[in-house]
């Protein structure tokens, strides 16, 4: 354990260094293991695992477009994203790992004790065992703090779920090279910094247990839950899978698959060489945005305590018609007006933001996508309109809990705020 | 509202005289307004709306089945079943009414104060308009107890849903025709008796808040979900849909679909006349079970608080692979050997039987499909397996608050116990 910040990142520039890593541009056309189907076009790995990029035609009369078509990853196995915490000295310490993707930003980013998707840990990479793996698979030993299937980025994944997990142990557990432990203070100072603290890790940790309290709160949790029900049933959202060459405005060239008004992602492809993964060297199709994204919640103080304002939120890829997102999910320059409250955020002086990082999604499906995650003071607003709601912190975690109900970039911005002194127990 | 029990059972008679409602036979293929598609036998209403009968293929590793085909009904709109709660003196009052659906069992029974599909309440009918609908319709102006969309029979719906209300309003509502008030402890006398509490007011009944406690209980909240979560993860469910006649080992006749083993169930027609509905008359296909179910949960008290034994179960319409249900959800006359616990549950002395009486599923859907609930004593159980675990009702009834959690088997006896003055507030 580090008694100093300053130590882990001593560490962590050790870990830099041991984890050579290079991710090179390839054509989207001749990645090796890979290759789009003649008559469909769809991306698939030649074992048929991992994931594929299809075509998808959305409808839905829920957001300003109604009716647009895409390519989008769809993986339908979940994985496992499990965080091992220990105690010591009542206090408790979360067991990290540095690993690299070859989307991250910067490469090397701080991750769950385990991330794998079942290809990983049943060996269809034909790799190394997954360390820790046994603290998290049944039957287990260690208590459970949190558990769920959550959703991951709906704009790009079709249904996609990975499960969540924190373990508490109690028994001694050895610490193998490229892990530490850390305490909530340190990973709420290392939240502060850019490009650092992985998506999976942000939305695992947003699962870690709050103490909960409603006194104080503007709408009680079945107000809550009625509003979340009332946005389900006013949209609907029809999808239907297209071969992938059928998706109109979308462009292929032997690099890419680019939109037409280069406005959105790219799909495109990289060959990596890996110093210390499973498997050595590989290539894959990674999604690339085109524009930085911002997700932001706008928040309030209501008898002291700290409400955010959240949003029903319906994505291609959503699982069942609308989840819970925050204020403000967008890429402003996909845009050519601004969102909702977009103004409101990116115009906030200094003194009215309470928490300012860029992050960056899933290394190993997106490159370089990057989120600011921001959350600044409401002011006086307006009345906010049916799509949106005002919750707690307790009541955000609570909902949470269950899975499909609360977005991963509201669950990320939601670990941001729980691990700060101010918000946490 | 009633003074006496007694009283209601008057008024009750008096509404039987009130109902004029005729049901006859009818040959499925020659049902006015339905018809088989001529390709793949599918059944529809020439309007397109209500529901369709199609075929489905099931293929999944959970349960003693691995793989089948088997009608089923598609319904894919979801209607409003909504409860009015009034207090007067503190204490709270249901709004119910009496209503005869085809297939009920007695034909009259006592269903919410709403209980409309979207097409009832758009007007497809051409009826009369849904009376107290503006109470459950946005904007509102009462204080909700529950809203919450939720699953109903997996076994013959196929990812089927109804938004579940309980709204309490403090104004004065006239009591139209048909309805009256009735409070929590005349609900728990009228749950006793067989064929009298419809299915649609139980499910919505089950959400009523219990205060919730975890004093005493054998597994916290966090190992409970994590059981869910579990059973999701472990298991798999594949469907596809099939043209109705391609659905292997079901033999159509003019007059109703059976399986050659004359079990589960058949799709039967029927011709209604009302006296009082929207529609004067109609004719309708139903599904008519072959056998008596058995809907039971083993209970038993740890440190004075009752713990009921839950079951994660996989059916053909399961919205998402598995819900949670009660120990036992069977007809028994279906198995050549009775499934886990039925033995135990059929052949319990009385004394240790907590509930017991017999309800029957949605009349406007299925034909006289009843079902034995009941609650009975554990005694002392062997290790029960992985599909199983106990939790409180405030646990269950918690976790009954998010959708597709709890299925409507579990939900309806959970309403049964609730309103027991025993376990209630």
């Amino acid at each position: 354990m580090f008694s100093l910040i300053g130590d882990f990142h001593n560490w962590w520039n050790e870990q830099l260094q041991a984890h050579p890593f290079h991710v090179t541009p390839a054509p989207l056309d001749q990645l090796k293991g890979w290759s789009a189907d003649q008559d469909t076009g769809v991306i698939r790995h030649h074992s048929g695992r991992f994931f594929s990029v299809e075509g998808l035609e959305v409808s839905t009369d829920h957001g300003p477009v109604e009716e647009w078509s895409q390519p989008i990853i769809d993986q339908p196995e979940s994985g496992i994203l499990g965080i091992l915490v220990k105690r010591v000295r009542g206090v408790p310490y979360f067991l990290m790992q540095a690993k690299a993707e070859p989307g991250n930003v910067n490469l090397l980013q701080l991750s769950p004790t385990v991330q794998a998707t079942k290809s990983n840990y049943s060996r269809v990479h034909q790799g190394k065992a997954v360390p820790y793996l046994e603290h998290f698979l049944a039957p287990r030993r260690g208590r459970i703090l949190s558990d769920v299937l959550q959703s991951e980025q709906g704009a790009w994944f079709l249904r996609k779920r990975n499960r969540n997990m924190i373990v508490e142990v109690d028994e001694d557990v050895e610490v193998l090279d490229g892990f530490c432990w850390l305490s909530r203070e340190q990973l709420a100072a290392l939240f502060a910094v850019d490009n650092l603290v992985n998506m999976d890790s942000r939305t695992v940790l947003a699962g870690y247990p709050l103490p909960g309290t409603s006194a104080g709160t503007h709408n009680d949790t079945a107000s809550l839950l009625s509003w979340f029900t009332e946005a389900k049933s006013r949209y609907r959202l029809e999808r239907r899978r297209l071969p992938l060459n059928a998706v109109k405005k979308w462009i292929w060239s032997h690099d890419a698959i680019r939109h037409e008004d280069d406005r959105y992602f790219e799909v495109i492809g990289v060959d990596v060489v890996a110093g210390n993964r499973e498997v050595a060297s590989w290539s894959q199709p990674l999604l690339a945005p085109k524009h930085k994204g911002l997700v932001a919640m706008l928040a309030k103080r209501v008898d002291g305590q700290l409400h955010v304002l959240m949003r029903a939120l319906t994505q291609a890829g959503t699982h069942d018609v609308v989840e819970i997102g925050p204020t403000v999910q967008c890429a402003p320059g996909n845009h050519d007006t601004s969102p909702a409250f977009v103004e409101h955020v990116l115009k906030a002086p200094k003194e009215q933001i309470l928490f300012d990082a860029v992050h960056s999604e899933e290394g190993g499906r997106f490159f370089h996508a990057e989120n600011r995650y921001v959350v600044v003071d409401a002011g006086e607003l307006d009345d906010v309109g049916p799509d949106f709601t005002w919750m707690t912190l307790p009541q955000l975690a609570e909902i949470a809990r269950y899975g499909n109900h609360v977005n991963v970039e509201a669950r990320n911005l939601l670990a941001c705020l729980i691990f700060q002194p101010s918000e946490g127990r």
